[in-house]
């Protein structure tokens, strides 16, 4: 099904539009056979898009027999052609979600059909179903979502990895993705560059801003532990990530929970995942400290984030242990003990790096071109900038931290504490 | 020339051998233009490659007109077709030579042809030159060795990394190399592995087998040490590196230093290479406790892996402080003070896994197959059991103090205070 990277690109790739897709998706067997003939499809095309085309496509006299069709074009979609963007984003996406398809099929879209020459996926319709950051600033909950998050990640970071994978089988995984070198550059830039310094892409709010000239981006320890988590995300392959993990990625209802939009999806360090989710449902409850002052909401924003690592870590180490052999581990090499202390050291080793990578997130968030609508939604600029600066100190605590958080209790407590003279006042 | 792995791969594959030689070099216009026509070219196997066919080809009538030809077959040479083993590794033998000749051509042959679907290479013969470890084996000196292999590495690591290539131009580099599997796997287990556990393959000398089951291979703490190196070496893409860096795989005379036998080359940490070769060092001059039992030249053995250290540092900041921009470094996030603490940390990291790597290559070549002929080389085997021992005690130190080595001074002081003791000695 899947095209390899190279070979004449441009040869059998064209731009569909609303007036093509019903034809387009018709051709493909495995469709038609699902949607019938192209006469009587209804093709909408759904804005949330930022970098490709989306489209829902149904039978007018079926609502419910539809698909989502995602196609990229050779630029960002968000801001047109002068913006070019290599469209092999999406042959990572296709080969992401079909990894994720095998890891973990109850987590993301069934695949109906996906071609890497039409940059084109095929894909089941997320009809009963939101996006998570717009459930999230709106106050509400969803009970599993935290437990799923976490299973997601250790389901797909550690079968991934070379904990699990024999040695040749990784680095033949690992070559899908090496050359998804353009979203990686983004990341590189957008996260772990442009916030910390002048950039003229970033986001200004005068009072924020001054907050940061004059405590951030002149606190040399803080950059230096940018710089580590720079250097971590440039040349650590832990695993196979989806390198854009935030609340916007998630599609939620009260049962259920689908990851989405893949196209980052590259080999790197193990914490980027985690510390980026970790981070988006810090930022909710900073945003809630002001949207809904609900101490008792805040509080559920933190647990999801306790109970993502405690799900993730928990399930990584049942992985783990139930696993015989891979490329790091030979049986006979170590006794249980030393098994034991090297798991053990592993997985705090993880956690560190979770805490700086959230760090770097929630930074990158708050004073880089693309915020969070959590907070970027607050219409009053002196409220935002006192939330902002919350965020930025919350980043710097963590950045601070992150070599001493030796547990997810000791990651608890300090958020916990962090939060705790707001959460009063908020009350009050 | 280089034509992509994986088209067609056996279509124009054939074993050469010494009656077919001729006519296969004189096909290659650049290589017939130089050794004229088939009639009259002497060949002569040379009998130094384990993994593959090296033939020297000479004009009969003018033996200095020569090519050195060196052929991959699909099994390992020195065993035979009852070991199967990828020819892919001359693939990127020709890939790393290529780069090689792009950043230091004056420490690599000439490539005068390349053809990775007859797993072949013609270059420059080193007619001049001696394999290093035979000359150091020999108690003979090389004025220049230290300086240049210190140069090599840090040319050729510096200039394929983070800090000196742009994101995008690395990771398609990067991607050239990810699938050179099947001799990553080989050093995953024969350095990082079996040499720590009972293992058919490891080398058995009674007395060195004892003391490793009572002190090394029950000691938590070493292994532990073994396994973050091993991590490193799986998941960790700092560099290009040549990954079999020892003194058997230079050629050198009394001016120059040649690297050959790069058919491990990967994407891996810094220290690997550095560590590897100045470990080398260390295991020769242990093994001239007792050949030359020459207090002068052991000293000089380790100077050598000072000069190596201090060339390699002092060349690889040089560098770095010429390179405006890279995908680590952005011009404007840090200041100055920043940036050279950076460099700094990076520095002392690169010797801490310096360190580590040593240990790790030093008890491989103690008690895995593959040991180094400095040592082997000697007949009685309680004299080598000694020098065995002594070897490891010097990985243990080397693993236990890694993290505390901050600069090549405490690494010279341990390293010499190691040998003081057996040097008197051997003197008296």
């Amino acid at each position: 099904m899947i095209e390899p990277l190279g070979l004449d690109p441009f040869l059998m790739y064209r731009i569909l539009d609303r007036t093509t897709v019903p034809e387009y998706l018709c051709s493909i067997p495995a469709v038609a056979e699902k949607l019938g003939s192209p006469e009587g499809l209804e093709v909408q095309e759904i804005g949330n898009g930022n970098l490709n085309f989306v489209y829902r496509v149904c039978r007018r006299d079926d609502p419910s027999n539809s698909v989502i069709l995602k196609q990229a074009v050779p630029y960002l979609r968000m801001v047109g052609e002068e913006w070019p963007l290599g469209r092999d984003r999406m042959t990572f996406e296709i080969r992401a979600l079909q990894q994720y398809n095998d890891l973990v099929p109850a987590y993301v879209p069934t695949i109906f059909h996906a071609d890497e020459k039409m940059s084109t996926l095929v894909m089941q319709c997320l009809d009963r179903h939101e996006i998570l950051r717009q459930g999230l600033i709106e106050g509400r909950r969803f009970p599993n979502v935290g437990r799923h998050i976490g299973e997601f990640l250790a389901e797909t970071l550690f079968r991934t990895s070379s904990l699990a994978m024999d040695s040749q089988a990784r680095r033949a995984l690992m070559n899908q993705f090496t050359l998804n070198a353009e979203l990686c550059k983004l990341t590189e830039e957008f996260i772990f560059t442009f916030p910390y310094m002048e950039h003229e892409s970033n986001y200004s709010n005068p009072v924020t801003d001054q907050w940061a000239r004059e405590n951030l981006r002149n606190h040399a320890a803080y950059k230096l532990g940018i710089m580590k988590f720079k250097e971590l995300f440039l040349t650590k392959t832990d695993a196979l990530l989806h390198a854009d993990l935030h609340t916007g990625s998630l599609m939620v209802n009260a049962d259920e929970t689908y990851i989405i939009d893949m196209e980052f999806a590259y080999f790197g360090p193990f914490g980027f995942d985690v510390g980026k989710i970790m981070a988006n449902f810090f930022m909710c409850a900073t945003s809630h400290l002001h949207r809904t002052a609900d101490a008792a909401y805040v509080n559920w924003l933190l647990e999801q984030a306790y109970v993502i690592w405690q799900t993730f870590a928990t399930r990584f180490r049942q992985l783990w242990d139930a696993t015989a052999s891979s490329a790091m581990m030979m049986p006979g090499m170590l006794s249980p003990q030393e098994e034991a202390a090297f798991k053990d050291r592993t997985m705090r080793q993880v956690l560190h790096d979770t805490v700086g990578f959230a760090a770097c997130s929630i930074a990158r968030r708050t004073l880089g071109i693309a915020g969070v609508a959590d907070i970027r939604g607050l219409p009053d600029l002196d409220k935002r900038a006192e939330l902002e600066i919350l965020n930025l100190k919350l980043s710097m605590q963590l950045m601070a931290a992150h070599e001493s958080v030796d547990s997810i209790d000791d990651l608890t407590r300090l958020v916990r504490d962090f939060y705790a003279p707001h959460l009063s006042s908020s009350r009050g």
